[in-house]
């Protein structure tokens, strides 16, 4: 499969170059899952595999989401946005998409001048 | 209202510090609608306000989101991250979020080894 890349703006992330952000999203419930960032190559071995890849900007490294917690995001649908900075992954979440067990990491709620916990723990 | 501030961790984007990532989603349909950055000025200006304020990275500037179109963000919910780089705003969107006059950014799908316009257009 190939990509029309010239879409793409890359952004720079702390430094790190040629990066887009990716947010997955549940293609069932359409709950927002998370948001981090991915670059060419990990389009390409998540178009590949059908398994959502990011880069990771603190380890400074593609990772396969699931590679070692079990929980892939198996990809459904792929939009881009008006800008092209922005990919939207529309998935099955095997699992947590929140390495803290949570179904989604958005899992904090700011209301009544604090956080709270609203998500859903399901796996520890 | 006071935002726990200590649990953001802000990000340099493109040479600008100090930004998170900012996503809105319909509150009602779920759609992702958009997604930008914003600091704590314009986290503060959102919570005062009750619509979403973003920082624009090529304009260098705090922007209200419908402050030329009429196009606002009404803020209904707001979520933030596991890591806290980015928060979520659940909206009541007036009109078109993109600024090409699609419902949602996420207008265009990769689909059979090309972008096709799928999003609603609902303003010139």
């Amino acid at each position: 499969m190939e990509f029309p890349w010239d879409i793409l703006k890359f952004r720079n992330i702390d430094g790190i170059p040629d990066l887009v952000l990716a947010i997955a999203q549940d293609a069932d419930t359409g709950e927002v899952l998370m948001i981090a960032f991915t670059n060419r190559e990990g389009i390409k071995r998540s178009l590949e595999t059908g398994n959502v890849h990011y880069f990771s900007t603190s380890r400074k490294k593609l990772w396969l989401k699931g590679e070692t917690s079990g929980h892939f995001q198996r990809i459904r649908e792929i939009y881009v946005d008006c800008d092209g900075d922005a990919i939207l992954f529309k998935v099955e979440q095997v699992g947590a998409a929140c390495h803290k067990g949570y179904r989604s990491c958005f899992y904090r709620k700011f209301q009544d001048n604090k956080i709270n916990i609203v998500g859903k723990k399901i796996s520890s």
